[in-house]
């Protein structure tokens, strides 16, 4: 039954050998690798003027030059991203470039760091979707964290289905959005020209403002430079490209790049030139949208793939999260889980990890989380300079052809990287001080991890260690609840076994019981010494595992092993489970768990 | 860890022996099993208010008429459980009385009303209890559902504790609810004989009232019965009692049946001289309380007492549902689990899982469970019917006695509850019409958990079966990852078995690695046989089931058994084992359940 739901859901298993057709070409690839950053057009103009409008409308003009300084930043991580892709074709990301430049703690700072962004990915931009969605239907509002909650339910079986299936279902809602809003930059920019706007909304770029601080202007800057979460994607998922990936990636980087430059810069050059002002209850894209088009078709077109956009931004963090979790695993810095391929190729339970937390955290912040993501954009900074000061590194160390101009763009990319990390830092520090906090605990948690499976693997391995000891002989210990077929069918079984004794063990609650027992057992089974124990707590195991220390403890000084065979009935249907009490069940998780004895359980299937 | 949590919050375990001094004296019973019966007097006279006042408020002084009705009932119901009490001292309650006079069916049909009742009764009267706390302190209000959940998990742990614990807590607050009461009846009796109300508040007895009709009355008298929900709680849990139990069961039963009387007569008859109408935002007994004493702190006393009642009566069900569990579960009809005596020798399983639905039940309905309560007091009447109409039946096959008078006792009480049962059914169908589709349903379950444990007791019988099938011989199968200590550990103790032949089995992802294992093996056992398969689809129990499968099949046929030894280590600490796959559990879990293979677990202990 569950298997088939499963199979309905997520479809067929693949063959391992059935990877190659999972590859994206770079069409989807731009599609579902791109969302995220694409998706921030929406929200980081709006960030720039929410900083700017604590001073005055004036201040506008300002959005200007900032969003230069953040398509120059974008254009550096661009250039020093496509060098990243060369350089580490099989997929790289801060994670592999700052470890093996950097060392092993930057590596797992970095990803460390992006594991719980791509997290907070998901979480945020689900809850900004949910709220356009519900935005326009209020009756629904009431019922956000649920609708948020199915919407990450029903990405996370989208990218269990595979990823060439998500990438074909994701491609038009992401081409549409880009559309939309290519149709609102002809058209507002072709009215600016013709002059049907006024030119009197805004005041001059250079008009002086006062109030105007520095430090207000890189709260700005590093507000906007939220717009740039996202770009790392392409980097981490080269191994999803068809060949030759490194080429198709790089491509589909500067694909991307072009586009996130020409929206944004169109944005913020139209809502200025509107001389638009941040509004509680209306975005900067819905306001240059009417101020446009009125509030016709071409605007609910805008709206509606601006909606869509924001909760499938979710898709870049269900991309690059598995293959980030499958490199960390493949270190054992995290639990091994993470390396399996699933029924569909795709690396299930990082997916299913991922959709489980964020429905978590949408659930913990009752689906507001927009607290969080000034949390999400320094955690975006960390790694991007981690990464860029591993090329730097690796340029000096390597000095390929061309290495000059190469480090001259991965140290503009670094400088530019760090300085926003650390305005960030000091202009949000309320907002984005966990990050110290749980950083640290995290590479913390990576190194206790490597050091448990180095020391298992050193206890397991043949040739470091004396021998297993042999083993001499065997005693079987068989608890028993009465005399019926079970028992009988486990006594048949252990005699087979010829070991060197048996001993049957009845636990008794009462005294008369104890005696009654004893009698019958000496006419059924003669031959097998059976032992009474009393309970004095009503308690089976209690009582049993002190007789099975007793007896291991003799035997494994003489070199024997001590197995309990536990008789287990099967009922036919497994719901007949619950109306018995499942004692040997606990019995045999307790042994094992707890006592170093061999435990077998003989199971008598029921007929009926 | 967590046997240190339970034993703070439960206490010590007692020994078998140690369960006398868990045996209740009157004083105390009184208190634990009366609270149901007592705090309906908080509802009760409001129940009838309410449905008089829907044809003017002249009508209220129908309530002296249908008061005495029910206090009528009241009597007959005392007097017949009394006779109960006597017939059965083993306690008898509704479902051994009609089981054993009437018939299987009536005795399920009243089994499984009272069980669904008690749930009801400990969501209701939580829930009513908790509404009458946060209307005190409406800050709370908006937190009643997970205060009502704390309020059952509070109850549930002190049942836990053990009987005459719970007992000595809550017998305070009930007393001091019945002293309050009192009080209030007092004070105002006297202040009504002193002349110091006016007496043209209410309409005298006998004014004669338009649209006044017998369906109203019945409908009002029905309400009213609501109060006597509770009554049979003492004739079930009479092994609760100190010796002579019967005796002094039935003493605590008249001093109920009396304190009950005076306090819900007190109650009418100064709520019809005050005048007083019910309203919407104050109870009944609250307008008593502060026309009395105004809202002074003997008002305040008087209220918290009653919300505190409230809140206890959910501990009515906990004495009575327990041993109505274990009465059903004795003769098969419901799961095993519920005749075993916790750590406490309370029957654990029953209190916790009377706490857990009457949670999930607050939660299904927002802690808004006044709709339960037609459902509620419906189904306590079929149970009071069929167990009086079981005492009739007694009578007339057994004649003791004086059976005449008992008889004409029990027939007053059966045709009593029998009507007010169809009055119900009549007046209130909207609201109980669901008893009449779950308690088939329950009595349908109740058979077929009867048939299964039956089968199963036939199948496992030694007498009645063919002997087991004796064991020719045994074949071993390794599943096995790697060269290992683990494996090295399992197979010393395969071969110490002796056993026709040793298998080990090998599943390969990839072709290459398939031979390079092979390679090795040889060199390293050469004695054991190796199989390697290969997985498609990445997965290691799909193929093996199949080998193992085969291997059965051609062993069944000579009379071999198949073993699967399975290596398992385990790590130092428990936490541990989330970072290691779990194939070894989910194989056992499979093979064990669908498979007719002996599973055996040898565990390697990790050092470090």
């Amino acid at each position: 039954m569950s298997s088939s739901v499963k199979r309905f859901l997520i479809g067929r298993p693949l063959k391992s050998t059935e990877i190659g057709e999972q590859k994206l070409n770079k069409l989807k690839a731009l599609a579902i690798l791109s969302s995220d950053a694409l998706s921030s057009v929406a929200y980081g103009p709006e960030q720039i003027l929410l900083v700017l409008v604590t001073v005055s409308a004036v201040a506008f003009w300002y959005s200007i030059p900032i969003a230069i300084g953040v398509i120059f930043l974008l254009a550096a991580l661009m250039l020093s991203y496509r060098q990243i892709i060369y350089a580490y074709p099989h997929g790289g990301g801060a994670y592999v470039v700052s470890k093996e430049n950097l060392g092993e703690n930057p590596g797992l700072i970095a990803g460390g760091s992006l594991l719980v962004d791509y997290i907070l990915t998901v979480a945020v931009s689900v809850s900004a979707g949910t709220d356009a969605i519900t935005s326009a239907f209020p009756a629904l509002h009431y019922h956000n964290v649920i609708i948020a909650c199915l919407l990450v339910v029903f990405i996370t079986i989208l990218n269990l289905r595979g990823i060439t299936e998500s990438a074909t279902i994701l491609a038009y809602p992401v081409y549409l959005f880009v559309l939309a809003l290519v149709i609102l930059l002809v058209v507002g920019i072709y009215n600016i020209a013709t002059g049907e706007v006024s030119p009197d909304l805004h005041a001059p770029i250079g008009t002086p403002v006062g109030g105007v601080t520095l430090f207000l202007l890189l709260r700005a800057f590093a507000s906007g430079c939220s717009a740039l979460t996202g770009v790392e994607a392409i980097s981490n998922a080269i191994p999803n490209f068809k060949d030759p990936a490194p080429k198709n990636a790089a491509k589909t980087l500067l694909a991307m790049g072009g586009l996130l430059a020409i929206l944004f810069s169109g944005i913020v050059f139209l809502a200025y030139y509107y001389g638009i002002a941040p509004k509680a209850e209306e975005t900067v894209v819905s306001q240059i949208a009417s101020e446009t088009f009125g509030r016709n078709y071409v605007y609910f077109f805008i709206q509606g793939t601006t909606a869509l956009i924001l909760v499938l931004a979710a898709n870049t963090g269900y991309s690059a999260f598995p293959l980030l979790a499958f490199n960390l695993a493949k270190d054992k810095y995290i639990a091994r889980m993470f390396t399996i391929r699933g029924d569909r190729l795709g690396y299930s339970n990082g997916i299913i990890f991922l959709g489980v937390t964020s429905i978590l955290l949408i659930i913990a912040f009752k689906g507001q989380t927009e607290q969080l993501i000034p949390l999400y954009a320094v955690g975006v900074f960390i790694p991007f300079t981690l990464s860029q000061t591993g090329m730097l590194v690796k340029w000096i160390r390597e000095k390929p052809k061309g290495w000059i101009m190469k480090l001259s763009i991965n140290f503009t990319g670094a400088f530019i990287s760090f300085t926003v990390m650390m305005i960030f830092f000091i202009t949000k520090f309320g907002q984005v001080w966990a990050v110290l906090i749980f950083l640290p605990l995290i590479v913390f948690g990576f190194h206790q991890i490597k050091n448990h499976y180095e020391s298992v693997g050193d206890q397991l391995r043949v040739t470091t260690c004396e021998p297993a000891i042999k083993v001499k002989g065997n005693v079987i210990i068989v608890p028993v609840a009465g005399i019926t077929h079970v028992v009988e069918n486990s006594m048949n079984y252990a005699k087979s076994l010829n070991p060197d004794q048996i001993i049957a063990v009845y636990v008794a609650f009462e005294r008369e019981d104890e005696k009654l027992f004893a009698e019958k057992w000496k006419k059924w089974q003669p031959d097998v010494r059976l032992v009474t124990l009393h309970s004095y707590y009503r308690s089976i195991i209690q009582p049993l595992t002190k007789f099975i220390d007793t007896v291991e403890h003799k035997a494994s000084e003489s070199g024997y092993r001590v197995t309990v065979l536990i008789p287990q009935f099967i009922p036919k249907k497994s719901w007949h489970n619950i109306l018995h009490n499942q004692s040997s069940l606990l019995i045999r998780a307790y042994l094992l768990y707890r006592r170093n004895v061999i435990v077998t359980t003989v199971p008598y299937h029921l007929k009926k």
